[in-house]
């Protein structure tokens, strides 16, 4: 049985403010926990699940957690999900520190400039992780890493591609490697050919990439548009640019 | 002030069962609305909205779509909106019969294997319009074209792209033109050239495309992978291989 103060702690890691204080995050699902438990790519602190979960732990994994495992009853993981349909376990890692100035040479890295749907920064950490991008550098006021709807939207990638987040007019000012930018009239993607070096830089679901970043950027690439479509959504756009640029 | 009726019947087209026998779905927000109105790519019924979107509306829009449009007060709005946070306005439109065999030759097809995220859904229409795809052809068990989050994650391309349901299997036994299934290993897509005609099948979030399906496809096409992400989200996978075969 859950304690008051337990469900509270649980609960309330579900807000920034206290994701920030703790320095704590929150997976849900047997699929998502179980990868980040194999690879161990966070520190666990603590896993609630259902028995049917707890029971087809492999032995390894019950040895290394067995510990920090704790079975709760439906009622309980219902109360402490953030899910809308709460899925046999719930478990709560460390955040981890990004590194804040790896190698940027001889890759391909992405900068995000504002972006604001939870979903849409998970799936561009998962496209980023498939296609090999090690570094995404983030806005101020692009959305929270540890958001719970960022850590399901991205699977376990979020464990595997450093992100950091700073002032992105100082970052790009300061980088002598080549800067695209992604907007909507420039050179036709087909048109560009494969990149070993530079910063993609994709911009907010509305507003695109602010005017000061763009002048910022040695060039200007498009996704060429033959229907009406107002737009793509911001992680199609990254995925369909990092193949053309890995690929080209 | 809404009768209870009213609300009644516009909550129960948050349900497919009741839009199904209606005819009719619901979209939501200023920008979607606008677009569809504007577009008149639907036949709209009723518009409930806030003052403030009445006010702004041009015109031409009030002399045609007046009689339709009635005044609400916010906490009406909250009443019959399916949103968690409403956004000034509700519309109420006709479905669209699809047209059932329209011609494939000449022009690249989307084929959708059991799509069952509706925004996954409302995000590849999207794509399929900035890309002029005219035609997408979805499995009886995808998910629902009228349903409101593929609605509102279409934004109004759900009017300019036809969507047919049908058995897949029948379907494509039937067609001539050359079908290209996107599986985990098949060409690499780079190497493929571009495609003036043909069927794209696209498959489930979780399991890909039906063995049965990939049989009757005349090639295999994979978008490779550099990193560790275990898979690509499905609209991002059918954005990458559209812009290349379309481009290439």
């Amino acid at each position: 049985m859950l304690s008051k103060n337990t469900v509270k702690y649980i609960q309330s890691l579900q807000q920034k403010k206290l994701r920030d204080s703790y320095q704590c995050f929150i997976a849900e699902g047997p699929k998502l926990v179980t990868e980040l438990l194999k690879g161990g790519l966070f520190t666990c602190q603590e896993i609630y699940a259902l028995p049917q979960w707890i029971q087809l732990l492999p032995a390894g994994m019950v040895e290394i957690y067995g510990s920090r495992i704790f079975e709760v009853e439906d009622f309980e993981l219902e109360k402490i999900s953030g899910q809308s349909t709460p899925n046999q376990v719930l478990a709560i890692f460390k955040q981890k520190q990004a590194d804040p100035s790896p190698d940027f040479k001889n890759k391909i890295s992405l900068v995000l400039d504002e972006i604001q749907d939870p979903g849409n920064l998970g799936t561009i950490i998962r496209i980023a992780d498939w296609f090999g991008i090690q570094n995404i550098i983030c806005s101020l006021h692009t959305t929270e890493l540890y958001n719970p709807k960022v850590v399901q939207s991205s699977m376990a990638s979020l464990g595997r591609v450093n992100v950091i987040y700073c002032d992105l007019a100082a970052f790009l000012a300061m980088q002598k490697i080549k800067k695209y930018a992604t907007v909507l009239a420039g050179t036709p993607l087909q048109k560009c050919t494969s990149v070993k070096e530079g910063f993609i830089v994709i911009g907010n679901e509305a507003k695109g990439i602010k005017e000061d970043l763009i002048a910022l950027c040695d060039e200007k690439i498009t996704i060429s548009r033959i229907g009406q479509a107002e737009s793509l959504n911001a992680a199609v756009a990254t995925g369909i640019i990092l193949h053309h640029l890995v690929h080209a």
